[in-house]
């Protein structure tokens, strides 16, 4: 059989076993993930021996050595993954919870309820933990899941999907609910993309070249995680001490992420005051300051910052500096450069922190926090698959719900229309 | 200026004014909808004329009678437009709506709120109504809109567009919150649904061919109003009188549309009994009845139904008939031949309603009541921009809430991450 009947034959094997786990109780389903969570520990010196022929493969092929530690899984990693597939166990389930339920005039009854989004498609790079993580919240949330993990992990990814495939059958769940493409032939990928019969969304967890091939490629809906650029807006109103601490967390705690601040925004009145101590403690930190003209009559030693910069996602210990005039000013520049992911205002004037909240369009908008809180565990979700810079289905930190969607359950007693 | 240049303007424009509409208090954007629709009554008079132009031009170019009747706008249905366009000033305003609210340990405070969708893209066949009902309920919901209507109602089209950006600019909103693409050629539509910086969703109003063009070639995300083709099964159950007015409705009322009965499943202990008389009934109505070999061993004059049969919605007085052996048969049937539109069981026995209302996959899932209730108006939505066959985003009748999308408001007193 080639690739292509292989993909396809294992997007339909999906669609029906969709059908299964859709209606399956939530015990069943926290029976499957708790027993894969058992299977991952107990097989944990199997999975590690598998995962170093991965690895071996990978240093033999030259991967960098941030891509083999992705790559690599530790006895202790795999004990920290399986905690996850556990924890998400124990999450509230999602499915069945009436959304609303209202009566008309006419006597009939209508709920909005939660149910399975269906079969979802998550495709992803060298990390195999997503196999684990993505896949549990898929079957938590009633779907079934198709899997496309880097090829340098498939080895790693086949093992962790064993473990799932074996706990599903147990508990009397389709095998077919969690599979992994077993190729990395680029025509599995190509062939997937097209099966918008059997695969309802396409969830692509990666860097923003992958997720763009993909959405450009998709004739099924792909929910996007691009970039964040995100700002911080010190107000002329604003506690510079806590603005100092909340910009100093947004930029240095974890500067590889999505939610960290990549330009800071400081009003002009307070310029001067704020910028000597907040650079000092960036720069002491490490980070690399990009500013504005005003910014560098500040702070002469910053290199100047170019149009490029405030379209720049740095992922790194660099931050860009703008001095602005007004909170408009900021406004627009965040809604201008910015990618609607999360943006944050500092300051003590009520009015302020109401027009920031209400005009800023992005997915989090920000008073007096740092930006990095911007996820689902953060958020109180158990959980996330990503955090998503759609506007549609799903705005944000996706956890359980935002695998589901809802149908009309209607209820009558001989109702026609006239 | 070429067609490709006019409508990336247009589309910028668009975006531009979606900023202003999208914080536009509910008395602006009411004033603005009641203007309109108050331009729309005193200006019937040159409405009528000038689309008197294209009707003759339709005619001129050999438009069937039925296009030509979409086409025209009589003083009355002028007037009718103008009342929806008013009962939507009328309606609640979605926007602003906190959908949840919650504290998290560390203080902070987490709203998810409602906020529009941003610039929404319709592309609709003849029905010049559809500019003034899609682009009110689009206004409504604080987004601005582009409109693209079929080439031979261009200058209604434009007539009625006017009214709103008129109206638009005396409430003190952009002109651009509602836009005409004013011109019939084809670049028009591969230049829109290429434009996915500037609009944020596309919903196509027409046949499936229209659709599924448009989804084919958009890089902007598409809400699909794919085919209706809904079942009613008649359980061994069910009470026969009720069931035969249920099916008698949801055939014969109105046929033509998505939520019109396209094929009726009978339990065989019922069938000998049922079908004689139901089918006499729908005959005389006009129906044409395409039976399984079961349905024509009881009804020998039918014709025999096809496999092409169940998967084709007539939209027609026509009507497939199927006799299943039991509810798991007709379940199976209905997910495998339906569209996941609107399906209906009429039965009396409790467990066989909950197990269809839970086993079949549909936007809308009915017991003991007509499918012809799948509709924004008949859900009490007060207005409908259309049906939807996705998954993600909204499913089913599409009212106000479903044209919006939702922001995170997080409120803190300097939180830092850990």
């Amino acid at each position: 059989m080639d690739v292509r009947d292989e993909v396809i034959e294992l997007c339909q094997a999906a669609r029906a076993a969709a059908r299964a786990i859709a209606t399956a109780p939530t015990p069943v389903k926290n029976a499957c993930l708790a027993d894969a969570a058992t299977r991952l520990t107990t097989q944990r010196a199997q999975l590690v021996a598998v995962n170093r022929e991965d690895v071996d493969r990978g240093r033999a092929a030259g991967l960098s050595g941030a891509l083999l530690d992705r790559l690599t899984l530790t006895e202790s990693r795999i004990d920290a993954m399986a905690r996850g597939v556990e924890e998400v166990a124990q999450l509230p389930d999602p499915v069945g919870e009436t959304i609303a339920r209202w009566r008309r005039p006419n006597g009939l009854e209508i709920a909005q309820v939660r149910i399975p989004l269906g079969v979802v498609g998550i495709i992803y790079e060298s990390r195999p933990n997503v196999t684990a993580d993505a896949g549990a919240l898929c079957l938590k949330a009633g779907n079934a899941v198709v899997l496309k993990g880097g090829s340098e992990a498939l080895a790693t990814n086949r093992a962790i999907a064993r473990s799932f495939t074996e706990a599903a059958v147990a508990a009397g769940l389709p095998a077919a609910v969690l599979q992994l493409i077993p190729t990395a032939d680029r025509v599995a990928v190509q062939t997937l993309l097209r099966q918008s019969a059997y695969i309802d969304v396409i969830v692509p967890r990666g860097g923003e070249s992958l997720i763009r091939a993909i959405t450009e490629s998709s004739s099924i809906p792909v929910i996007q995680h691009y970039a964040g650029i995100c700002h911080t807006y010190v107000d002329e109103h604003a506690d510079l001490a806590m603005a100092e601490r909340i910009c100093f967390n947004a930029k240095v705690q974890r500067p590889g992420v999505c939610n960290a601040m990549e330009t800071m925004l400081v009003h002009a009145a307070v310029a001067e005051r704020f910028l000597p101590p907040m650079l000092g403690r960036l720069r002491d930190a490490g980070v690399e300051i990009r500013g504005c003209e005003r910014t560098r009559a500040i702070a002469p030693d910053s290199r100047a910052a170019t149009e490029a910069d405030w379209r720049t996602e740095y992922l790194d210990l660099i931050l860009s500096v703008k001095v602005v005039d007004s909170l408009g000013a900021a406004i627009d520049f965040v809604n201008t450069y910015g990618t609607g992911h999360s943006d944050a205002i500092v300051t003590d004037h009520y009015d302020h922190a109401r027009r920031f909240l209400a005009e800023v369009d992005s997915a989090a908008v920000y008073v007096n926090a740092s930006t990095r809180f911007t996820d689902g565990y953060e958020f109180g979700f158990g959980a996330e698959v990503g955090i998503s810079t759609n506007r549609l289905h799903a705005r944000g930190p996706m956890g359980l719900r935002e695998l589901t969607t809802y149908k009309y359950v209607i209820q009558g007693s001989g109702q026609i229309r006239a």
